[in-house]
């Protein structure tokens, strides 16, 4: 593997910085929120309930990459409009997902953070474009990219400029179809001893089922994973995207604590 | 699967016309080219070799996706150019990748075919443009994606109004490393009886062996494959992309007569 | 990979002699009948028909590996007898699943070749009881084994002095689901690189979908398969296990005889 | 899924019993000792160690299962003797695996668990002997068995009377070969939902290396499992099988606290 910048070797630890948060630092980064943006008041009720339950960053999709194109595709520029909104209200950086390089400067007046998902890891255009933009960049990993193939894209990002990148691991496919995915949480501690990125895990496409969201998460955690990206709806059964896999308010509050309890916990070690 | 326009429901057969060329007919097609346009020279001499041994389509790369980004990128547009040139030169309509829906406009002044690669599948802002022009569309399978995504892709590509859509095998991902990837054959049959497009096979990427593609190719004519696309190379070993699954021109010659006896032979059947 | 006795080195080729059939010559052999033997009456039938049909060897399963212990598990002893009589009535060698080593003294009178299933290509025991004896050992490639972990099990074989194995490539698992299984066809070539026994496919398992088994029969022949293992049945919808993949004797008698003519049309090449 | 004994329905929960120790409780058990047996010497520091560090079981390989036949395939009975005679001295219950039903007697004076090990998940005639026996037994999930196969293996066993079967994780076959499997985590959360049995975690063969077996431990022990099965060696660089992903006296006596710690702060949520 060719990592002339997103290796080991050149750098022992990046902490990216976003307003008040620190994401790969010492303390745990929960960033929740729906899958969809559907409206202001989800955004808001949602974004105040995950703030108040710990949350540290906001996350709600405005363009959605959607396997049938008869799928709800988001809001758009308008649905970024409610989540700046609600990041604002709630002192809380926000961060969405950018799908083609033509929106970067759009959302740039919105988000904190540019995701990139799964579909697009290797979509050099979108990464070159993302990569010479100032705003940190979450990289998720491709459904079937090796973790070499992996960097090899943060690879890409970094080269033009940008160094802030998060890896976010979200589960690959596999033979097993029980869960959505298969969530290989080994990532985290192979990508801290191959990269010095901050390293994520996303156990709600991880599982794809509510149920298993919880226990993914805490196993997330022990394994030292420097945040997770959680999703989270008012009401679950109404959402208009991956409702199977979203946690409501009260289920994320309770896990939210129990997370941080663990991640004390491992401090004793 | 919810497919209104790419199903079988919907239509018995598109055959995609490019030029002289009926890609979905009877007639078995062959696409041929090196993998990455390396110089005008090496261009012009390889579509003289694979016209005159029966390919009818040329290929070459002019912006390759490169897992790292130290690799060699392509030529660009000047490679287009060539490729252009090669084209008319031998009476043959030429396909090339795109990869960012920025490069449509000046990509469709030199190619008869866009090719949108396996890392792209997915990437539906690219999809919907290519799907808003009028040339036809090769949309080769994502690495790990099911048939009933591939033909989602696809439905992006129909829902803006083109409908020349062909499909190309070109190995998914499994454990098994031998090979670079795994071709999935049976992909053919399936193919045709839930859709109407033309499936082609790429065996140099399906196999990522040069000694393996002959028997790839063989078994996919048989298999009922509307077309073949080979990397051919004059100098495999010199090649700056994927010189190790490419042909050189008496190989080819070979091979491509091997492959239209075999087509000859199934109309016995 | 350390072959001493299996490997391509360490001798050209083998044909495998049972009866007057030679598996891994020139002549396409075909392996026919029902996956689980589950009548005289159903074993005679289906004798008669792919005999007439042009199968060499008759197949039938009397001990059953199922997922579920509530699946139907097989005749047992009793079937073995049907299967004995049932070849010498129609002068057809036989071939059928061994499971337990303590079974193989009695499955000996009955059998001609001795069927090492999936599940069992790792179980070393097995492998070493069936190498003591001098029948022919068709070894299956298991749901997830590397080509080179085959070859390894059949190394097992060899090594306990019998040297009559055949290799039989019948799908690995793959998250692609619409078939049952994946049917890697690239390892027909492989093997006949890396080893000298003979190797032939199992369309029937491959696919797990009979509407595919006459495409992925073709296939196997054009890629050089020695052979076919094909499941036939004389009323599929009936059928005790695998029904949905079994061919009726109308439909098998068309296939055979379109894969000889495909066959014969390899010497033309 | 049709489940009559293995189920969830039909029991709320398995605790086993061997000696002191009960698998599938509230207390977390720790299996340990190296991968194959090489010496008495070996086994009783071995022994001694883990003891020391709080591993309730004692673990060795006598039998083998060796992907090469050239590979150390175990001492068979000498070893077993070194085993039972190791865990005697520490008052430790033993575990080994069977690979023959024929041997299950001569194991029986031996032993006190039976390990099924990956390869033979689906060796019904071996699952069915043990299931007479009883003495329970661990069943390892088949590397490429779906979390559904694992339990239908499992009522193979439960069928034939024996009802104390312990479920052992330890990883899955991927594309990616980082690590030499994909450690399934989530297997943990879901065999709690759909079963009975105590479910344990294997981090040396789900991981296959040494550096990562630390952080796969903690995460098993978050997510839930009742057990993990550890390997260890005297000296790993000298071991004789799988040296390369066992941990030596120090590094097990380090993580086993970790372990302990961890299992308790989950008290606290």
């Amino acid at each position: 593997m060719k990592l002339k910048l997103a290796g080991r070797e050149c750098k022992e630890k990046t902490i990216v910085k976003v307003g008040n948060v620190e994401i790969g630092g010492d303390e745990l980064v929960i960033i929740a929120g729906p899958c969809a943006i559907e409206s202001e008041k989800q955004l808001i009720e949602t974004a105040m309930a995950v703030k108040k339950a710990g949350a540290q960053i906001l996350r709600g999709g405005a363009f959605k990459p959607r396997t049938s194109p008869y799928s709800f595709q988001g809001l758009g520029e308008e649905g970024l409009k409610y989540l700046h909104h609600a990041g604002q209200e709630n002192n809380m950086p926000v961060i969405s997902e950018v799908m083609d390089p033509r929106d970067i400067d759009m959302l740039d007046k919105y988000v904190d953070i540019f995701q990139i998902g799964s579909r697009n890891m290797q979509n050099y255009s979108l990464l070159r474009e993302v990569g010479k933009g100032r705003k940190p960049v979450m990289l998720k990993r491709g459904m079937s990219a090796s973790i070499e193939e992996w960097l090899s894209a943060a690879e890409y990002i970094v080269l033009e400029g940008n160094r802030d990148v998060i890896l976010c691991e979200r589960g690959i496919r596999t033979f097993e179809n029980y869960t959505r995915n298969t969530l290989d949480l080994m990532a985290v501690p192979i990508i801290k001893q191959l990269s010095h990125f901050p390293i994520i895990v996303d156990p709600s496409h991880g599982t794809g089922r509510e149920e298993l969201v919880a226990s993914a998460s805490r196993a997330a955690v022990a394994i030292g994973a420097h945040g997770l990206m959680i999703e989270v709806h008012p009401c679950p059964c109404d959402a208009l995207s991956d409702g199977v896999q979203s946690l409501d308010f009260e289920k994320f509050q309770s896990l939210s604590k129990d997370l941080f309890t663990i991640r004390n916990c491992l401090d004793l070690l």
